[in-house]
């Protein structure tokens, strides 16, 4: 059981460890040891006060050497649920690793990617977004399976070893090939519509009429996510101090709003672990 | 006229500064060209995502190069009072010195520093905190002056050319001689007292019956510095943006409110530049 569960590898997370390993918690720091699409990929960046034109890599590699200097590790891992247990959270990874922890900071980023037409009407009845919850529903039937990025991977095949046919939807240019379980189609995936027990993907190209349909992102939606989050449009609503309606649930960075910076995101972080540490020590007051 | 004055140039004013820059707008920013004290004398800061273990003086000079890459300038000054013109602010600076900017970015630092028993009931009325403003109202009189640093002592040499004779108190170690205008008294004061027409300064040693005080501190009282700005507490009130209550105001780092952190400095100091940019945007727009 850690004292804080961090979700999300960008400057706002990172900063969080950061915080929380001065302040002698227990933490695990979930994402990827990549950090952020949005750091690796940038250009040049003039205005993170005290890294002069830096970009891509080297902010990357600035970061990864600071978390290095300072002990913390990366658990790759990306977060399908948090669940609440009442004193504390479980977070359902997508390897069926299950991680306990008495507070959660989401510091996951912004999806820019909207749902597709019928996605948010038929989540939970025929349409998934977590392969390690809902796999065994499909033991022995079709599935669709749209991934946006090599590190969904895992997860199809794992749905391939349950189901006895994966038609794979990667969102990406890729040189997938085709197995006896797993059918790589390279279309872009338009509507899902329920008929009657089945579920129709629809592509620009096709349709493929299947039993379910795994929707894999690098991140899901907030409100899937964690159950009762309040939301101001895409973004979580937090107060000044980063807290959540949701009691020892702290949000920073572009989940809750822009503008879209780094150093606002790494600011936050540093509030959203300050205001988890303030939540730990009330709690050990009241126990 | 600038489109934006920022006060102070701690991490907060430092990193306003560099948004400003990359968005093109014309600013200028006004402090020490130490920056703050709490950067230059800061122990080891494990935190700040991007500078693993830095501290004092190399702290400081690593935001001085960005300042110096990006060729941003520090003009050295110390803002005594802000006045709301209308369609732009008249900044007070302390060497007869009045900067016009259409917004302004306050980022101070928060003050530590108590008001000594009857400061603020005395205030305006024969105790001031601005040299420029009131010295010619004690033509030829006695007054005291009590300085927190160095960087004040140009304003007192100013009070000595009008006033006929100053008792300067000033509240740090220090090497100053007494001249034939000016008194230096190494005490402690207490306490502003009036009587009758003349203000008596109490120490730790004695009483000092005199005109007028000048209390001149690095930070001036936020309800002192710009009138009618909303406080809670010791700390301006703003929404998430950064925006106080007064309109193209914004305000960023310790002066908002805790955590007194150098990154969450910083990360505010952004979003209050950009959002100082909307508001330029829109002026332009309505005019």
């Amino acid at each position: 059981m850690y004292d804080v569960a961090i979700i999300g590898t960008g400057p706002a997370g990172l900063e969080a460890a950061l915080t929380l390993k001065i302040r002698n918690k227990s933490f695990i720091l979930i994402g990827s040891k990549k950090l952020s699409e949005k750091v690796y990929k940038a250009h040049e960046v003039k205005n993170y006060l005290g890294l002069p034109n830096i970009m891509g890599d080297d902010f990357m590699n600035t970061f990864l050497k600071h978390m290095d200097t300072m002990g913390i590790e990366i658990t790759e891992d990306r977060i399908a649920q948090v669940y609440d247990m009442g004193d504390y959270y479980a977070l359902q990874g997508s390897k069926e690793e299950m991680y306990e922890a008495k507070s959660v900071i989401i510091a996951t980023g912004v999806t820019m990617s909207k749902p597709y037409a019928g996605e948010n009407e038929l989540l939970g009845n025929g349409v998934s977004y977590c392969a390690t919850c809902d796999a065994q529903l499909y033991k022995n039937k079709e599935i669709v399976a749209i991934i946006d990025s090599m590190d969904e991977l895992d997860e199809v095949h794992f749905l391939a070893e349950v189901a006895s046919n994966v038609k794979l939807i990667p969102l990406f240019d890729n040189n997938l090939n085709s197995n006896d379980k797993i059918t790589v189609i390279n279309e872009k995936p338009t509507e899902i519509i329920k008929n009657d027990k089945k579920r129709i993907v629809k592509t620009d190209n096709n349709e493929y009429n299947v039993d379910g349909v795994f929707i894999l992102r690098k991140s899901v939606p907030m409100s899937y996510l964690i159950y009762g989050i309040e939301m101001d449009g895409n973004h979580i609503k937090t107060d000044r101090l980063m807290k959540t309606n949701l009691r020892g649930v702290f949000a920073c960075g572009d989940i809750v709003g822009k503008p879209y910076q780094y150093i606002k995101a790494a600011g936050e972080g540093n509030v959203a672990a300050l205001s988890a540490v303030s939540f730990l020590d009330e709690l050990r007051r009241n126990n």
